[in-house]
C-alpha cells in the first residue's frame, strides 16, 4: 500500500457540500423575494412531495437544520414533563446529544441491545422499572434511530410490530431519522417512505447526511400532536428567518428521486466494501447492510489502513483486535471505494 | 400610481437568498472533503478574518444558524439559574422570542424606553426594584441589540459608557447584532468592529440580514465566558455536523469588506427614502438612522402603497395614522427605491 | 407614646407557630404509624372536609409546603412549554418568586393594575399584544390572587365573569389563595369555598398564613388537569414522606370551622386599625378591606410608629408620605391592636 | 405466629410523627414571634449547634423540607447546564426522584455497583465514557448517599479518598444524608459529623428519617458553592415563610444528642434482627450493618410475615426466594422487635 497525497475520509456522511441539483437550485432562486419562517414556496413545495411520497395529505413537515435541534424539539413539544422517553443505550438521545434532552427536562431511559435496535420485547421488560409511581418517570416515548447508530435497519414489518406495541401501551414512537434515506434504500429490507407515515406517530427525514447542505425535515403524522408545533421550533431557535434555505434542500432532494438515488449509492458504495471484506473472511462488529460498516481487524492493520484512509475508531476489542467504522456517503467515488478494497487486502 | 405585477416587498432583510460570492464560494468549496462541526478550514479562516477585524486575537467565535438560537444559548451558558436579562421592552429577548430565554430558565426583565436603547440612568433605575433577595431575581446581564429593533444605533461611546456602568454593577453586556452591519455602516455614527471586542462580553454578528444564506456569529470576549461554551451549542442543538455551511457565510462576508459593504448600501438606500420623505414633511416614528425606517402617514396613504409593495404596519397611531416599516437590505435595487419614492410622493 | 420592651410585629401573617388545636392534634396523634407520602389517614380526612366544604366531591387535593412551590408546581404541570401566564405585575408569580415560573420555563406576562386585580378588559388588551404567532408566547393561563398582594379581594360575582371571559378565551384560571382564608371572611363581600369549586380551575387554599405552621393545599377542579398531577408534587420535591404533618395542619384547620374562625380574627383586628384611622382621616394606598391595610403617613410619623413596632414600609410617595403595611393575624391579640390605635393618634 | 390485630410497618423510618422534644419545643416557642424565611432564632441557634458538631464555624447551613427537593436544589446551584452527576444505579436521585434532575435540566449518569457503593475506580471507568466533548455531558458531581439505599455505610477512609479523586478530577462530591444518622451511629464504622466538614463538598442532614416531623440541613463546605444559594432555595419553592418550624426540628435534634442516640437506637433494633437471622443461617441481600436489613426468605415464608408486619418485597430472586427489607427507626419498640423475630424464627 502506497502513502497518498491526500487522506480520503471514511469518517462521517457529511464531509462534503452538498449534491450539485442543489447547488444549482440554490442559484437559480437566489433573487427571488420570498416570504420568511418557511412561508417561501420552496419549502411548501418541498412539503407537497414529501407528502406526496407518503401518501399523506395530513402530515404536518417542518424544517429545522439539525438532527439534535430536530430530537430535543419534539420531546419538549410532546412530552408533559414527568414524561421520559425510552432509547437503546447506544440512541442518539442517550449518548451524543450533550444532555439535550435532559436539557428539556425529560429523562432518556437506556437499554442495552445487540445492534442498536429496540423491539417490544426489550421495552416491556424495560417498563417494570417504572410501575412505582409517583416516584419514578413516566416512559411516554420510544426513540429509535431508522437505520439504527450501528447501521442496523428496521423493516416495515418490525415497525408495524413495535408501533402497534406502543399504541397498545400508551408510548408514543418517535423515529430519528437521519439516515432515513439509507434505510428506506436498502433492496432486501422492505420499507419505504409511506411505511412512515403509517408506523409511527412522529419522525424526521434527515438532510444533512444525505446530500443537503444542512437540514432535517420533522413530519408528525399524529393529529393531537400537531398543536402549536410551530411554537417550539421557534421557542428552541430552530425557525430560521430564512427558511428558504433549508426548503431549497429538500425541493432538490425531492425532486425526481434524488433522495433515494443518493442513500442507494451510498448503500452500494459500503456493500462493495463488505461484501469484498466478508469474502476473505473479516468480521464485522454488527452485521453490515446500510452505509455504514464496522469491520474488525488487528490494530495493527487498521493502524496501516489508517495511512491513507480516515475513519472513527469504533471499539476497543480483546486481544489486540477493533471495530473501525466506514461510513460511505452520497459521495464516495467508487474508484476510491475500489482502492481502498485493494488496500485493505493488502494489509491483511 | 399605477399597479405594478409584482409586489416589492419592504418587509425584511431576508427575504432574498444569499450575496452572489457566497454563492460562489459555496460552489468553488463543495467537494472538498472537511472535519465536521465547525472544525473545517473555511469556518477556521472566517474566525481569523472577524478576529482581524476586531485587532483581538483572543476572541472567542462560534458560528449558529439563527438569533434567537445564538440569544438562548448566550443567556444559558453564561447565567446561573436565579440570574435575570435586563432588556429594553422592544428588545427582540423580551418580545419576539416565543419564550426562549425563559424556556431555558431565565427570567426577561424589561424596561420601557424611547427609541430601544438602554442607559445607565435606567438600568439603575430598574436595579432599584431587585434589591429585595432572596425574593426576586437577580439581574445579571443587559441585553442590547445594535441596531435596536426600531433602527436606532449605539455609538461607541455609548458603549463604553454602558459597559463602564454594567462592570461596575457585576453584569454583564450582551450585544445582539443581528444588525450589527447596519450599525457599523452609518457615515455619521462612530463605531467599529474593534469596538466591538472592548465594549461588552459578548456578542454576536448577523448574517442572515446582511447577506448571507444563515448563520450569526457569536463572539465571546470576556475570557471567563469562554469555558466550555461548545458544548452548549451542541445542547441546544445549533452545532451543525456541516459546519462549514455557515463557515463560508462569514468567510465570503469578510473577505474584501463584503460585510460593510452590503450593510452600506442598505443603509444608503433607506436613508434615499427617509430623506426624500423628510423633505415633504412625513414623520417618523423613531428618527430614521439605518436600514429600517418608520414613517408615518395616514391609514389610506398606507392603504395605497400596500397595492404595489409589501411592509409592516408598526402601529396604530390616533387620529388615522400609522407608522410602518421600510426595511431595505443589500438586496433593495435603486431603482426600486426610486419608484416607491415617486409613489410615496403620488400618494401624500 | 412610649417606648415598649419588645417589639410587637406587623410584618406578616407567619411570625408565630401555630394554633393550639393544631399543635395539640400533632401530639394526639404522634405515635400512631401511617402510611407516608401523603396516604395517611389525617391527609385522607382533611381531604374530605374540603370537599365537604366545597361542596365538591369531585375535587382532587394536595398538600405542598408553601405558596411558590404551589405556584412553580401547577404552572408546570398544566401548560406546554410554549404557553405563558398572565398576572398583575404587583401578583407573587411576577414580582416575588426568585423566578420560580420562569425556572420551570414559562413566561409571566405581567398587566399593570390599580388595586392589584386583573379583570377581562385588562386581560383582553394583554391579549392583543400576543397575536404574532409563533413569534410570541401563547397566553395560557390567568393567574390571580385572592385577597391580592394588595390585600384587595375578588367578590363570587367578580370571579364567575373572570372564569366566563377565560373560558370563552381558552385561558385556565389558577387562583393563589395564600390568604384565601380572609377573602373568604370578609363580611360584605360574598364568596364562599363553594364558590372556588365554580369559577376557576385549579386554587389553592393557604394554610402557613392562616394559622398552620406550614402547608397549602392545592385544589384542582377541572378533571383535564388531575392526570398524573402527584408525580409533579415529586418530581419538584413537594411530595413529602411524612406528608402527615401538613395532613394534619389541615384537619386541625377545617375541623369545627377553625379556618374562618382565625381569618375572621385577622380581618376583624385589621378592620379595627383601619376604622380608626380612617375616622381621624387617614388615607390608604389601597382601600382596607382584608388582613392587610396600607395607610399613608409622614415619613416622620412612621419613624416614630416604627420605635415599638415592626412593619414593611411599601412604596415612599412624593411629598414626605410613605405607605406602609400592617398585617393582622389569626395570632394578633386585641389588646395589642388597641395600644396600636393609641400609637397612631399619639403620633399624627 | 397468631394473628396480631394490628400489624406493625418495617416499611419505612418515617411512619411516626417526631420525637417528644421537638413537640415539647413545638409548644414551647410557638407563641414567639420570629422573623420568617429561616432568620428565626430558633433555625440560628440549629445552625450554630450543627456547626458545632462539625467543628466548622465557615459551613453554610440552609433547611429545606424534603430529600428530593434538597438533591434538586443542589444539583440545579451548583451545576451548569451541560455539566451531569454521576450515581450509582441504585441512588436516589437515578431511580427514585420522578425525573427531578433531569427537570431542572441535568443528566444522571448511573453507575452499576455491588451494594450502592462509588469508589474511584468506579468512577474512573466511568469517566472514560465522557472523552468526547462536546458531544457528550461533562460529569461534574459525584452524588453518593450515606447510607445508601441498600444500607450500607461509607466509612470516613473511604470518604476521604473517594473526596481526593473527585478533587484531583475536578467532580464536586455531593452527600445525600437522608439517613447520615444511621452512617454516624454504627459502632464499628469511624466517621463522624466532623469528616463530613472535611470531605465532600457539600451533604445534606436527613431529619425526616431521624425523628423530626420534617426537615433536612443542606451544608454547603466549598466557599465558591455558597454564593447566592438562597435564591436557589426561594425559586424551587424552598423557603419556608415560616421557616422557623424546620428550624425547631433540627433545634431538637442536634440539643442533647438527640440526633445520635435516635440513630444509634434505630441501628441496634436492626442489628438486634440480622444478628438472630444470621445465627440461624439466613443469608441477606446486601450485608447487613445499618437500620435497613434485607433478608432473603422464601416467597411463602415472606407471606407468611406479612400477615403481622408491613414491609417492602425488595427484590425477586430466583428459585422462589425473595429479598425483603426491614426498616427500624428511631421509633422502633424493642418489644416489636422480639417479637418479630419470634415469629420470623417460627416461619423459617
Amino acid at each position: 500500500m502506497r502513502m497518498k497525497e491526500i487522506k480520503y475520509s471514511f469518517t462521517d456522511d457529511y464531509s462534503e457540500g452538498c449534491h450539485q441539483s442543489i447547488l444549482e437550485l440554490l442559484v437559480a432562486t437566489n433573487k427571488v423575494q420570498q416570504l420568511g419562517y418557511s412561508h417561501d414556496e420552496y419549502s411548501e413545495r418541498a412539503r407537497g412531495l414529501i407528502r406526496e411520497q407518503m401518501k399523506s395529505e395530513s402530515a404536518d413537515i417542518h424544517f429545522v437544520s439539525g438532527g439534535t435541534q430536530a430530537n430535543l424539539i419534539v420531546v419538549s413539544a410532546m412530552l408533559r414533563p414527568h414524561e421520559a422517553v425510552i432509547a437503546a443505550s447506544t440512541g442518539h438521545v442517550f449518548s451524543n446529544e450533550a444532555g439535550a434532552i435532559e436539557s428539556v427536562g425529560h429523562k432518556v431511559i437506556s437499554v442495552d441491545t445487540d445492534n442498536g435496535k429496540l423491539n417490544a420485547m426489550l421495552i416491556k421488560e424495560t417498563l417494570r422499572g417504572f410501575d412505582h409511581a409517583p416516584h419514578v418517570v413516566k416512559p411516554r416515548m420510544v426513540y429509535i434511530s431508522n437505520t439504527t447508530e450501528l447501521g442496523s435497519v428496521y423493516s416495515a414489518k418490525e415497525l408495524r410490530e413495535l408501533y402497534a406495541f406502543c399504541m397498545h401501551n400508551s408510548l408514543l414512537l418517535f423515529i430519528d431519522g437521519a439516515r432515513l434515506g439509507s434505510a428506506l434504500s436498502i433492496g432486501e429490507v422492505d420499507i419505504s417512505m409511506a411505511d412512515m407515515a403509517n408506523y409511527c406517530d412522529v419522525f424526521y427525514i434527515g438532510g444533512t447526511k444525505n446530500g443537503a447542505l444542512l437540514g432535517e425535515a420533522i413530519v408528525i403524522n399524529n393529529d393531537e400532536l400537531k398543536l402549536d408545533f410551530k411554537y417550539h421550533l421557534k421557542q428552541k431557535g430552530a425557525l430560521l428567518s430564512k427558511g428558504r434555505t433549508i426548503g431549497i434542500q429538500f425541493l432538490g432532494l425531492f425532486t425526481d428521486n434524488l433522495f433515494y438515488d443518493l442513500a442507494i449509492h451510498a448503500n452500494q458504495m459500503a456493500r462493495k466494501i463488505s461484501d469484498a471484506l466478508q469474502r476473505v473472511g473479516v468480521e464485522f462488529f454488527v452485521e453490515p447492510i446500510s452505509n455504514q460498516v464496522f469491520p474488525i481487524l488487528t490494530d495493527e492493520q487498521i493502524l496501516a489502513l489508517g495511512a491513507n484512509y480516515n475513519f472513527h475508531i469504533w471499539r476497543k476489542m480483546d486481544n489486540g483486535n477493533s471495530a473501525f467504522r466506514i461510513i460511505c456517503s452520497w459521495a464516495t467515488p467508487e474508484v476510491v471505494v475500489d482502492e481502498f478494497i485493494v488496500d485493505v487486502l493488502a494489509v491483511i
